[in-house]
C-alpha cells in the first residue's frame, strides 16, 4: 500500500500542507518539532515520494535518462532527440540507455538509478509489469511512455492508441478500401498490440466490414523485415485473396511492406494502399511516401520533461497522472496516390 | 610533453617492467620502497596515462559511455548497437549521449566524465580538435571513432574513407556509367568529406574521367532532406547536363536523392545509379534496394570496447595507435538494377 501525504498528516495530526512544505524542504513555516515528527512519521510509514528524499537531499546533477526499448526503431530516436532537445533548454543533459526490451536489463537500471548518476528517468517500459514497480526501491522520480504498465504508482505521458489505429483504418476506407490487412497483431507484454486491433476492428465494424481472421498478421519484433515477411505471406495466397490495404502497427513493418510489394511489381495504392504509426522520417522519403498517424512527439517529450522536473524539483507532489498527447493523420500518396503527389 | 613509462623508469632507475607492474596495481613482485619511488615519480613528473590512476583508485563501476554525434541517423545507432551488446558481453553497460556535433555538448561530456558516472568513453567527434582534446583533464580512458582528431593521443578505431569512396565509385565505372556527381561534399570540421572526395577523384582519374566540378554537391548535415536537396537541384538542370550516377557521400543523403529520382519517374540504375556508405536498414529496404559500402560495424565496436577495457583495467599502456576496419561493398539494385531481384 504507497503511502500519501494524507497518511503522514493523519499520523502526526499536522496538515497536509504542513507535511508538503517538509517534504519539498520549506521549512519557513514549520517549525523544528512539527519539522522532527513529520520527517520521523515518513521514516516510519515508510513514505517513498521518489523527489521527497531527493530533494532533501539536495544532490541534483542535472542529469536525465531516457531508457527505451530499440535503439534500431527511429521511432525512439526521434523521441529521445525531443527529449534531449526539451532537457537541454531546461539545462539539463539526457542520457540515453536501450534495454533490448529485455525485464533483466529494465530492472538494472531501475535498481542502478542512484542520485549520484542520474536525478530522474523517462522510462519507455516494454517488458516490466506493475509488481515489478512496486517492488523496486528506486531513489529517483520516473515518468513512463508507452502502452504498458498502465496503472504503476507513476505518472504516464502516452497517446490513445485505440483511436489512433481507428483513424488509420477510417482512412484507409474512407479511400474505398474494403478488404484490410493489419499487420503486427500478436500477444505481447505491451498492450500497444491488442490497444491497436481494438481500434482497427471498430473501425471495420463502424463500416459494417466483415472482421476475418486471416488478415491479421503477426508482425514479430515490429521491425522492417518482419513488415515483409508478413507482407510476403499475404502475396503467397491466391490473388483473389489479397487485401487490397494494409494497415501496419508502426511504420518500420509498414516499410518492410511497401518494400516486398515494389518487388512484385503491385502498384501502391491502386493495387493495395498501406498505412503505419510513427510518423518516421524514413516514411517520408519512401517510394511512395507513406501515410501515418503521427503521435506528437514534441508534446510527448515537453509533458514528460515537464513533469519529471516537477517531481525531482518537489514541485509536483499530487497523485500520478496518465496524460493522452494529441495524433495526427498525415495523408501521403501510399494511400492517397497521386492526389497527394 | 607525453611523459611515458620509459621516462619514469630513467628518473628511478628501475625497469620498465616494475614501473609498469606499479601502475597496473601489480605489487606481487614490488618492494615497498620501490613502490613507494614510483608512485612519487609519476606524480613529480605529472605522468597521465587515463588508465593508470583510475586502476590505482580500483573503484569502477562497469559503464561505459558512447558519445556520437547524430541520433537520426541509423548508423550511429547501429554502431551504439553493436557496442552494447559486446560490452554486455563483458559485463559492462553502456550509456548513449548525443553530441548534435557541437563543439560545446562534447566538450561538456568529456570534462564531466567522472569516475562515479563511467569507466570509459567512445567518442565519435564531429567538433572537437587536437588542441582542445589535449587541454582537457579527463578522469577515465577514451577511444575514439570516426574521422576526426587524427593525431590526438588516443586510440582510434575507423575505416579507410579514402579507399571506401574509391570503391564505390568504381563500381559505377564498372557498370558502364561515366558522368558521376557525388553529393555530401563540404568543407566540415570532420575530415570525412574531403577523405571520400580524394577517394572519388581517385577512381575518375584511375579511368580516365573527367573531373567535372559542377557535378561536385553539398550535401548539408547529410541527411536525407539534403542527400534530395542536391537530387532536386541537378535534374532541375537541362536534361543533357543530368548525370547517369549518383555517389552520395552516406546513405541517408542516397534515400533521399532516391526519393526524388522516384517521384520524378526516373529509372534506378537505368537513368541514374545510386550507391551510398553505411549500410543502414533503411536501404536495404528501399526501393531499389540501396548499393552500399559497409564500414565493419561489429569489429568497429569489438575493438572499440576491447581497446577501452584494456585502458581501464590497465592492461594496455602502450601508445595509442589507430586501427582501421574493413569496409565490405553490397551491390544491390540501385546499381545493379534486375541483375541483383
Amino acid at each position: 500500500m504507497a503511502v500519501h501525504l494524507k497518511d503522514i498528516a493523519a499520523y502526526t495530526g499536522v496538515s497536509i500542507k504542513t507535511v508538503s512544505n517538509v517534504v519539498n524542504g520549506n521549512y519557513d513555516h514549520v517549525g523544528p518539532e512539527t519539522r522532527a515528527l513529520v520527517l520521523d512519521a515518513i521514516k516510519k510509514l515508510n513514505y517513498q515520494p521518489n523527489n521527497a528524499a531527493r530533494h532533501l537531499r539536495k544532490a541534483q546533477v542535472n542529469v536525465l535518462a531516457y531508457a527505451f526499448p530499440d535503439l534500431s526503431n527511429p521511432y525512439f530516436a526521434d523521441i529521445g532527440h525531443a527529449i534531449a532537445t526539451e532537457a537541454a533548454g531546461r539545462n539539463y543533459t539526457v542520457l540515453l540507455d536501450y534495454t533490448f526490451s529485455e525485464r533483466d536489463k529494465e530492472l538494472n537500471i531501475l535498481a542502478g538509478m542512484s542520485p549520484h548518476l542520474i536525478d530522474g528517468l523517462i522510462l519507455d517500459s516494454h517488458a516490466l509489469d506493475v509488481e515489478d514497480m512496486s517492488q523496486i526501491q528506486t531513489s529517483g522520480p520516473i515518468v513512463l511512455l508507452g502502452e504498458r504498465l498502465f496503472g504503476a504508482p507513476l505518472d504516464h505521458v502516452l497517446i490513445d492508441n485505440t483511436a489512433a489505429a481507428y483513424t488509420a483504418t477510417r482512412h484507409l476506407i474512407e479511400q474505398g478500401k474494403r478488404k484490410i490487412a493489419a499487420i503486427g497483431v500478436q500477444k505481447a507484454r505491451s498492450e500497444a498490440p491488442s490497444l491497436r486491433l481494438q481500434g482497427f476492428m471498430q473501425a471495420l465494424t463502424e463500416a459494417h466490414l466483415p472482421i476475418d481472421q486471416s488478415l491479421f498478421m503477426d508482425g514479430g519484433l515490429w521491425h522492417r523485415p518482419d513488415g515483409a515477411a508478413a507482407m510476403q505471406a499475404l502475396l503467397a495466397r491466391p490473388r483473389e485473396e489479397w487485401p487490397d490495404a494494409i494497415f501496419c502497427f508502426n511504420d518500420l513493418m509498414a516499410l518492410g511492406a511497401i518494400s516486398v510489394l515494389g518487388a512484385a511489381g503491385c502498384r501502391i495504392p491502386e493495387d493495395i494502399a498501406v498505412i503505419g504509426i510513427d510518423d518516421i522520417e524514413d516514411g517520408r522519403y519512401a517510394n511512395p511516401p507513406l501515410s501515418t498517424i503521427e503521435p506528437d512527439k514534441h508534446e510527448i517529450a515537453r509533458i514528460a520533461v515537464h513533469l519529471l522536473l516537477e517531481r525531482i524539483t518537489g514541485r509536483r507532489t499530487q497523485e500520478p497522472e496518465s496524460i493522452y498527447v494529441p495524433f495526427h493523420l498525415h495523408a501521403r500518396a501510399s494511400t492517397m496516390g497521386c492526389k497527394t503527389n
